[in-house]
């Protein structure tokens, strides 16, 4: 009802701006605006939305030009990495039916974006790329495959723009899945992960990284009963940002946990380094008696040293309190953090991150095992099992865009290679048979949009948009058949013959370049 | 309420999956079983909601990694020369405040998604790329861009996805928005779209023209009341698909049109041609009193000289009977089809095409020039008059995906250059020792994710999957300190020293690409 008044208010508000635009006689306009406060009226005073406001929905934001560039060459880079590891690319809709993303996510299913009902099916946005890999395994019961995945996922959380998190963001994703030997395919995410952040030259790398085994038989060996480890891992989840005192008191107060247990979780989620981590727990008197965290123990182990015959054992660490927030981990996990806070604004004390995201402060890529999604799919339950990582790119935007205004770097958002001017008036044909000409040839080219503009003005367009050649033509340059080939950057000039024009330009570009 | 059942219907679904997924005991499946069949008697019978169906939305699809091959490819052409032009790129939130899309589209609007109401703002997804750009452009107080955006669109519409209509599809906007002179900007439009569709070798094209004011002063010379155009206009733009007969009787019958006026509008929608329709038009004794129409007519001249000078008046059609379904163009508008039916599924009976989208039996790419959109969204009414170009891509990826299927090419769907092979058992670790030099040396490399894969096997997976080059390395290679470098297509071997690989990969590959 309040609603429908509201779309009322909107499409009357844009009555009047049109009418405005269209410089309608001011008494038309003024009915309607009398129209549109009576409704406003009856909305009552607690609704502002009857004033059109231009603005991107709250959590999202355009791209201009600049940031495209950044994010393009991030992108290259990272699917260059994805390129170098074998995998292939999948797209899927943006949207799926609710179900299909029902059960997956534990509590952050509250923040999926429904669509609204409109007659025909039940649809939401999607929440990550992860789940509808899974429903596309499984829709095309494939045994093996190693694919990327590049778009936009949705989560009604709350924003928090400068610090990179938001309504609408990219996943980079990278799913290795198949029936395959221990850790190898795990090994990998984690090289690909180190190659691809290291990459993009944002700062210092840890990755850490843990067993939802080794979590499950270290909860079990503190004496809290399985109904509650998810729950207790989701509390443990929040140590990146939050002291153990307050994490204690959830799992005491809010949980139920008994104190004595949590103070024996308190004990080892403080715990984290390399393999002699490893044989220290192994060793662990009441570990060592809990089947699954002996068989997340043996997973770390091997996935240390394939991370060392990869190089990139300086860069991991085997972290405790790594417990990562999704409910649909079942083996290794892991999450790249940058270090350093240079780049990274700090949380706000009311801000509290999201914790199916990957947007822990400085947090920049997670992931983890996951055997049994595709299995819940399945209408046999045939299980396929997967790991993957997922880069929040996001973050990794903000951190880029911070050095770039650091570094003062100038940046060009087209790479238009000439720009046809002319000297005098009455060239816009003669120009336009350049244009003609250089496209053809496949030279990007740019012309003023004007039957006479000054030269003045359109060598001061190439310097302002470091256009490195400029080709004027003139009515001396057109008598004698030549043009004049300009560099911008020395402004030196030269006469180039009409049919030389094309050869002439591709030898400036191979010079500039 | 029935929403509510319905979820709770999907949900036990899920539970129900995971039980047998995790082999749960049968009479706990049984139990919930019960329980669902419960609510789905509750639901009624009308309902199959309860039925997880494995599938994506409707109207939607996934793409797989061939389809993702061919998709990139046309994106690379299409960009290429999007950038030939001088255009910048921008990207925009897939959803908007619903009041931003109000008033945007005419008859269209009902084809629009909306969001649930979650509380906050009320949203809706974006139903083309122009109104997005026109209120990025006001919001941001641009004077003149040049920018070029691909994403995806969504329309409630009635999907015909063997002839490339989604209710999710992908679109290919360049725009040029500024105060320029006459038909500037308007020709590049048609030169971009000739030289992108030619490059995308998709079949003879024919780019047709018209104008929205020689549309209205045509309706005015036929007798047609001002309040009338838009709606008499939608029933012209159905000519491509509709037989004249039809749509007369649809002017006539359904909106009141004079039968005598509908058929004024039948003797000039049936007329196309080039510059000599121009100057027959110009002559004639109705039309020249409409000044509108005379605005019209100069506009055209002008286009088609500039075409004719950017050598693509061979494509141009100027057609009467073009009248482009949205609301918001002003002055010139384009239409590109392909030309042979031989890669388009004809059209069924009750199969209409939406009038807003590009989606007329061969229709690839549309546009035209809208002034007054953008001041639709600026506090102050202040105009940036735009025009611009769509490429509906959908329908070329179906051409490309049959011209491939038909000619049998073979692509590949990764790029790997490097398989890195063991000939006996308990050689993963070199295997990933090798692997790690390859991958930090740039190259494409990929191994077996088991431990002690046969050879066999390995070198089977390098034939099918078309990967150049397989390093294999062996007992007897490990203690000569070399590995075999294999060319997978000749099955030549020989012994590289490991020092040497690197540079001998580089090499091959040389040679091969």
């Amino acid at each position: 009802m309040s609603d429908d008044l509201q779309n009322k208010i909107a499409e009357l508000g844009m009555t009047i701006r049109k009418l405005k635009s269209d410089k309608a006689p001011s008494d038309e306009i003024e009915k309607e605006v009398a129209k549109l406060l009576a409704l406003k009226a009856e909305l009552g005073d607690d609704s502002q939305t009857g004033k059109f406001v231009l603005k991107c929905p709250k959590g999202t934001r355009d791209y201009n030009p600049l940031q495209m560039v950044i994010k393009e060459e991030a992108f290259s880079k990272i699917i260059k990495c994805f390129k170098k590891h074998g995998a292939v690319s999948i797209d899927t809709p943006v949207f799926e039916l609710k179900e299909t993303l029902t059960g997956k996510y534990g509590e952050d299913s509250k923040l999926i974006y429904d669509l609204a009902d409109q007659g025909g099916e039940v649809l939401s946005l999607r929440y990550d790329l992860t789940v509808p890999f899974a429903r596309y395994v499984a829709m095309n019961k494939i045994q093996n495959i190693k694919r990327y995945h590049i778009a936009k996922v949705y989560r009604r959380d709350n924003p928090a723009m400068t610090r990179g998190r938001f309504r609408e963001f990219y996943q980079c994703d990278f799913d290795i899945a198949g029936q395959y030997d221990p850790m190898l395919p795990d090994a990998e995410c984690v090289k690909l992960a180190a190659e691809i952040l290291t990459s993009l030259n944002i700062g210092q790398i840890i990755i850490k990284v843990n067993h939802r085994k080794l979590l499950d038989g270290m909860f079990a060996a503190c004496g809290i009963p399985t109904e509650k480890f998810r729950s207790i891992s989701s509390s443990v989840d929040k140590l990146d940002k939050t002291p153990w005192e307050e994490v204690k008191e959830e799992m005491v107060k809010e949980k139920g946990l008994d104190e004595h247990c949590a103070n024996l979780v308190g004990e080892y989620v403080r715990l984290n380094g390399g393999k002699e981590l490893i044989e220290k727990l192994e060793k662990d008197e009441k570990l060592s008696k809990e089947k699954l965290a002996m068989e997340g123990l043996k997973d770390m182990n091997v996935l240390l040293k394939f991370c060392e015959i990869y190089g990139v054992i300086d860069m991991v660490l085997f972290d405790l309190s790594l417990a990562r927030g999704l409910d649909y981990y079942t083996g290794v996990i892991f999450e790249a953090v940058v270090q350093g806070k240079q780049h990274i604004a700090k949380p706000t004390a009311n801000g509290g991150d999201d914790p199916g995201s990957n947007a822990g402060v400085g947090s920049v890529a997670g992931g983890g095992r996951y055997d049994d999604l595709v299995g819940m799919f399945d209408p046999k339950g045939r299980k396929v099992p997967c790991v993957g990582i997922s880069f929040g790119i996001e973050r990794i935007f903000s951190i880029m865009e911070q050095k770039i205004a650091e570094e003062k770097l100038e940046r060009r958002t087209t790479e238009t290679e000439v720009f046809v001017a002319s000297a005098q008036k009455n060239l816009a044909e003669k120009r336009a048979e350049l244009c003609r000409m250089l496209w053809d040839a496949g030279i990007k080219t740019e012309q003023a949009y004007k039957y006479n503009p000054k030269l003045l003005n359109q060598l001061q367009y190439c310097e302002e948009n470091k256009i490195p050649i400029a080709v004027i033509v003139g009515e001396a340059e057109l008598e004698k058949g030549v043009v004049k080939l300009r560099k911008v950057k020395t402004r030196e000039e030269r006469d180039v013959p009409r049919s030389e024009l094309v050869s002439a330009i591709r030898e400036e570009l191979k010079n500039i370049n």
